[in-house]
């Protein structure tokens, strides 16, 4: 059966990073992958171009689709958009909420031949490999009641931070499993000592527990966290937390890599269609200028097609192609460093293809 | 007229550390400091005594005080309470609401002698000095609703995260008037993309900017800011923000100077009042070994003679006397290295005094 693939530029750097991941995954077709790939608006040139950043034809060419492969989304010329509800950014949030995907996986490697790209001292970051599961369609992104009232006489903007049982269990399972293929820790972040929404977080993770005996739970609250990612960041295996402390643990621990420009992400629902996505931004300063890196959307291709197309092989012969174009001394200009060869967003996707 | 400071040592390595920094306050008033000390119970050991973490008599001495200084709370021994109110954070989130400590003053820089101590590679930190105001009394540590309750079926646990314009302004102003006594530029932290209370946040900072035409006001989203600080953390001067928010980021920022055993910090209100406490937590692992580094108390103590008393004269000779003890070489466990001599938490405090 011919699978579905829709592809969604984005804005920024969007499209030419998605152009060369377009075309490795052209060339896995060549090689017998039987896919069918679509393109589609989201973000701020669907806002350009339909009004809306999540047009209806998007949503259901997104709904039809196996798996979809995001760039990027956002810009300074929709920041000043009064109607938050028409930004950018509730492109990629109406997919994540429409389609269910609840469980973001965002890894943080450390690249051997990137080792010494990161800010932190290289023994500290070299072999590092942790995956921060992120859930991602709820918490205070998504709770209700949210806006900017008047009481009392002045303006209070509110947001609500509300997590039901049923969802932390969900991710819950997700990490656990996670853990259990990697190296068999967890550590769920959270803020129990405050917040009563990660009192019932951590107490549902306590009681999941029992059913993943081969998996050593641990909690930690998310000030300490940020601590420790950037103290000793290898202490981690697997991490599960929330929407909110999620987008900044992950973006930190990103960082500290020295290669966020390398980590590719999947946004998965439970039926198993994803949503695959780089890592890093729309970067709108570079845009349109070919310097972009593309390896982490090349490298969200490999994760699509490991976990919602079932095609291992190819996901581990792009991984390797990679591998083999950073061994070659190959650098986009974030990675670039002495005794490397500085290369375009097109030449590096060349020289993937090449060496596929 | 006499002043009065409370000092409330709190629990794990409180006791150790205050009982040092009470000594340099002793020998402030040798130097004629008139000041009347007194002590108090807060958090864990305040409900082993009195079956509550922020007892009535605490209260009350710290309203009557001109300065609280706080070793820390909270440890495993009481991580099981099921009542969350019963727990030391309580204790300490009590006296911030009950006082109005509304302004929270989290320094971070990196000694000069400490400037290997750093995870982070020594020139991204060497020199580093942010200054993080993080609101305190306020978001969702207190905005109510709040709570864990049954919905549809099954538990939900919620907390609400709000702010009104008049405390967004208050805390700003701080902001804007620590930007002015240094390096002129703030940054303020939101995630307005997603959260309708950080899109009035921004909001009002917009508007205050005017009033302060020497500083230059900038916004970052908190996931880049968890990644910038990683990158560069010397882009910044002065950061603002809400109150989780700044837990996480003043945190990250300390442990990435290498020296958050050395970092002070200061909660103010309305009228000038203040309590000073280091920005590291109590440590249970290691309390009652006389192992602790007392110096970001001792800094504490010099922070609330400047910021609650009005002493600067006195407090830069508790930082010079830092200062000398750190270029003899004397070093706690936390910040030993190859080269400097270990000592133990009073013999640190020997040495300050000796310096002082
Ligand atoms: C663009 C933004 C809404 C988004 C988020 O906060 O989830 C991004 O930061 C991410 O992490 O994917
Ligand atoms: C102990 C805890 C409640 C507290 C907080 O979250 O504010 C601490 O982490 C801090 O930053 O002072």
């Amino acid at each position: 059966m011919t699978r579905k693939i829709l592809v969604l530029p984005g804005d920024g750097i969007g499209p030419e990073i998605t152009a060369q991941a377009s075309r490795i995954l052209a060339a896995c077709q060549a090689h017998g992958l039987d896919v069918e790939v679509e393109e589609g608006l989201v973000g701020g040139s669907a806002y350009d171009e339909h009004g809306e950043p999540l047009p209806a034809v998007t949503l259901d060419k997104a709904k039809a689709a196996d798996a979809i492969l995001l760039g990027a989304v956002g810009g300074p010329k929709w920041d000043k958009l009064e109607d938050l509800t028409k930004r950018p950014e509730k492109g990629l949030l109406g997919l994540r909420k429409n389609l269910g995907l609840f469980g973001n996986l965002r890894p943080a490697i450390t690249y051997p031949q990137l080792a010494s790209a990161s800010s932190l001292k290289s023994e500290l970051v070299a072999g590092l490999d942790i995956m921060i599961v992120r859930e991602l369609t709820g918490g205070i992104y998504f709770g209700q009641p949210r806006g900017i009232e008047v009481r009392n006489g002045e303006r209070v903007g509110f947001n609500t931070y509300i997590y039901s049982e049923s969802e932390i269990e969900r991710i819950g399972r997700v990490a656990f499993e996670m853990a259990q293929k990697r190296g068999k820790r967890l550590c769920s972040v959270d803020k129990a000592n405050v917040l009563e929404v990660t009192i019932l977080w951590r107490e549902v993770m306590e009681r999941l527990a029992p059913e993943y005996p081969d998996v050593e739970l641990s909690h930690m609250y998310v000030d300490n966290a940020a601590m420790q990612l950037v103290r000793a960041p290898k202490q981690f295996d697997v991490m599960v937390t929330g929407n909110m402390f999620g987008d900044i643990l992950s973006d930190a621990a990103a960082m500290l890599t020295g290669s966020i420009g390398m980590l590719p992400s999947a946004s998965l629902n439970e039926s198993g269609q994803g949503m695959y996505e780089p890592c890093h931004g729309s970067a709108p300063d570079i845009a349109g200028q070919n310097v972009a890196n593309p390896l982490a959307t090349i490298l969200s291709v490999a994760m699509l097609l490991r976990y919602s197309l079932g095609e291992a092989a190819l996901a581990e012969r792009i991984e390797a192609a990679v591998g083999k174009v950073l061994d070659d001394g190959l650098r986009t200009a974030d990675i670039a460093s002495e005794g490397t060869r500085t290369v375009s967003t097109s030449e590096m996707g060349d020289a993937v293809l090449r060496a596929f």
